[in-house]
């Protein structure tokens, strides 16, 4: 035993969690919990996590007292728009088409970059607050997503939307922006290539994009069986389902994430099970729910191999990009659409929110886990309140009683960005103040024109 | 304009609430929201809510400045068993059978008189966090309850249970209670009769029970319908609803509240109709989806004019008594069992969050409501958090984007329980302390007795 933190090169340890009960992964990937653990962090990287023994921690290291805290895995959210929280409620009490083509697809004529910046940064600091520390993002304008990225310290894989009604360009710009851009911020902003949906890319074009990712080892990050209605639509227009679309134009041979998969049907399940370890989907419940929809059917996806990761899709349509929130709708949802009481246990759905979500981005081995050589992505959630005291079930205390506001520390590569709850590296006050002038002009509809039809139904 | 916050008789208010929000109802029940609003309370009752004028607010009266706040009501429980909080996490991934048989029944032999007001206070607690300022609670040992309420300044109606096995002394000892306790806690305690359910609780207890309603003119809570397999094994028994039970022994003549209905069928509707004004429901959603349940048909209810209030059951069915999340959940849940994304729309669901619990309750006119001579139970939710910026539509922000944890301060009868979100009346941490040896011997079941068999499916 030597002292604390001390690595074999003698160099100090950036920052040591003390006091910590830690959740941890067996080898078959089973949630545990080692109380009383100490957390080494060297690098931005996991070093250990064990339990703590008498040795000093040498001066100098950052300590954080996990006394009363439970540590996990930042959270991963599968599938946002961050910028759309700029919209947050703009676009309540309509149909999914109307809320498409009345409301935000006509609004999002109005965005320029500066509110793209602005509203990133607004969605970095509601990530931050609530425990994400990687997300998955599919906008446009994506330098500037890019920026308020490295400046708010947050992880994230980044995707540049593409239309074919674009011509050509939306392509080649999405995969310029993917190549330029893939590990940036100090290697924390991954990219993908993101063609908007089967319904508003064609075939030549998911061809064209299924090619690029293979040849430049890009996730491809894209809409697809949104909902059964998608499916039903897609198997009357052209005979194959919106996942028999991602396979007859190469999307399966690559790593693909699909954000939603509602629409999956037992006939794709032959084509995600030979595509089982590229394959991810991303499900937002929430959102699902507010529109009456289906839910992702996960008991099917699971079953076919497929990564399933926790997601908030944008504001606009989920109103938060709370991660927790996810989690909890996801155990009490699936419990619900399953009409069984013992599927989705509090244990499986933090497999979810860690494991599964890194896998599904293409992620695992780096990040969902507080497994030594993990990207060193922790939060420690607080579970002296009221509503989360007494402890029986620990699981079902962070699943089913906490919630994002009890997370105190939010930690991305070693750096800590929220800490007792306080916002270090954004302003939430001033983003406020900045954005409340642009909300008439951009949610302003007046113009009659739009980025794109929704006809996918 | 005379000096703000005296009244006529020249006496100063207690508190005044400036540079607020207020959600205030509309003539019909709507709601609307008063923005610069300033909310004067006396005697423990709200005198005015107003756009506030340049009138000075005289010295010694305690001013709460709720900029950037929205005040509302303070949020009713309308069914819950406040002391199960010592069962939270205890009784996960079972059936409702094994949930009753296995798991709680058995572990309430072990109450004592002790740990039922100790996880009532912790209950209580937990609630004036959540911006919870009324509550229904249907337990046992009663009297412990309601010092828990007295000395942590809530408002509740309380109600101690019985079932027909204990034989008459049930039924007497709830109807002393409910006599002896009535307008205790300076008014702030009404109580009811609270037969357990039409189950486990005789023809003729029920009769007794519901002339005993009429004679004190004393609420009358149970659990009825709990979902649609009592309803269909209570058909096939003996030929009744467990709504046509309430009826065939005289429940629906006096003032009833209902807890969960999610057994009601459409056969119900004339029997519910001819009680308008009478019969509440509380509805508690969250741990509907958690057993993988129908919810409660809240459309059919509202339209055979039944009044639909917010509840969270006991936390060991729903982890939490946090009546936001209900609110949240009542929305999302109603859209999506009734696949309809224009049905309970934020402003329908603060209704219910509102007004609708309150009559629930029996209380409308007196609680529910920022108006005049309405109890002065208020809270403010700051809305300043990155996860509820920006605000383009505040009903939705409130449903859909804000939770329990928003909420700065809890006020019920105009005194101050929580504010900048620490409680004023309680000590969690010492609560917690308390309880933590206990909890062995709480759950511990190798007695093999059981207070109850549940036998209703």
């Amino acid at each position: 035993m030597g002292v604390v933190g001390m690595g074999t090169d003698g160099r100090a340890a950036d920052l040591v969690i003390e006091n910590v009960t830690a959740l941890v992964h067996g080898g078959d990937g089973t949630i545990d919990f080692l109380p009383g653990a100490r957390i080494v962090v060297r690098d931005g990287v996991i070093e250990s996590v064990a339990a703590a023994g008498d040795s000093p921690v040498p001066e100098g290291v950052e300590v954080i007292d996990g006394r009363g805290q439970v540590a996990m895995p930042g959270l991963i959210n599968c599938h946002t728009h961050a910028p759309m929280v700029m919209f947050r409620g703009a676009a309540e009490d309509v149909s999914t088409v109307d809320w498409f083509n009345k409301r935000i697809w006509p609004m999002e004529v109005n965005l320029t970059a500066d509110d793209v910046e602005l509203a990133a940064r607004l969605a970095c600091a509601e990530m931050i607050a609530g425990g994400v520390t990687t997300f998955a993002d599919h906008y446009f304008m994506m330098d500037r997503v890019a920026t308020a990225v490295d400046d708010t310290g947050l992880r994230a894989n980044l995707g540049w939307t593409y239309f074919s009604s674009e011509g050509p360009a939306g392509f080649e710009r999405g995969l310029e922006y993917a190549l330029a851009y893939r590990g940036t911020a100090g290697g924390r902003i991954t990219t993908s290539l993101a063609p908007h949906g089967v319904y508003t890319v064609d075939d030549a074009d998911l061809e064209r994009t299924a090619a690029a990712g293979i040849e430049h080892d890009l996730l491809v990050h894209i809409h697809a069986a949104e909902h059964r209605e998608e499916t039903r639509a897609s198997r009357a227009r052209r005979g194959l389902t919106p996942i028999g679309v991602l396979g007859k134009t190469g999307l399966l041979e690559g790593r693909t994430l699909i954000a939603h998969a509602k629409g999956t049907v037992p006939e794709d399940v032959p084509l995600l099970q030979a595509a089982q370890g590229r394959v991810g989907v991303g499900s937002a419940p929430k959102g699902y729910l507010k529109v009456g929809e289906d839910t992702t059917p996960i008991r099917l996806l699971l079953a076919a191999g497929v990564a399933v990761g926790l997601a908030t899709d944008g504001a606009a349509s989920n109103n938060t990009l709370d991660v927790w929130e996810s989690m909890t709708m996801t155990a009490l949802v699936q419990k619900f659409v399953e009409r069984d009481e013992l599927w989705m246990s509090a244990k499986q759905t933090l497999g979810l929110a860690t494991l599964g979500s890194a896998a599904a981005l293409g992620l695992a081995g780096q990040i969902g886990s507080l497994a030594p050589g993990h990207q060193a992505d922790v939060i420690l959630v607080d579970l002296t309140g009221p509503h989360t005291q007494p402890v029986h079930d620990l699981a079902s205390t962070l699943v089913f009683s906490a919630r994002s506001a009890d997370i105190s520390t939010t930690i991305v590569a070693g750096k800590v960005l929220m800490r007792d709850r306080k916002l270090l590296t954004v302003d939430v006050a001033e983003l406020s103040t900045r954005l409340a002038p642009r909300l008439a002009a951009l949610t302003d509809t007046a113009h009659g024109r739009t980025i794109q039809q929704y006809d996918a139904v």
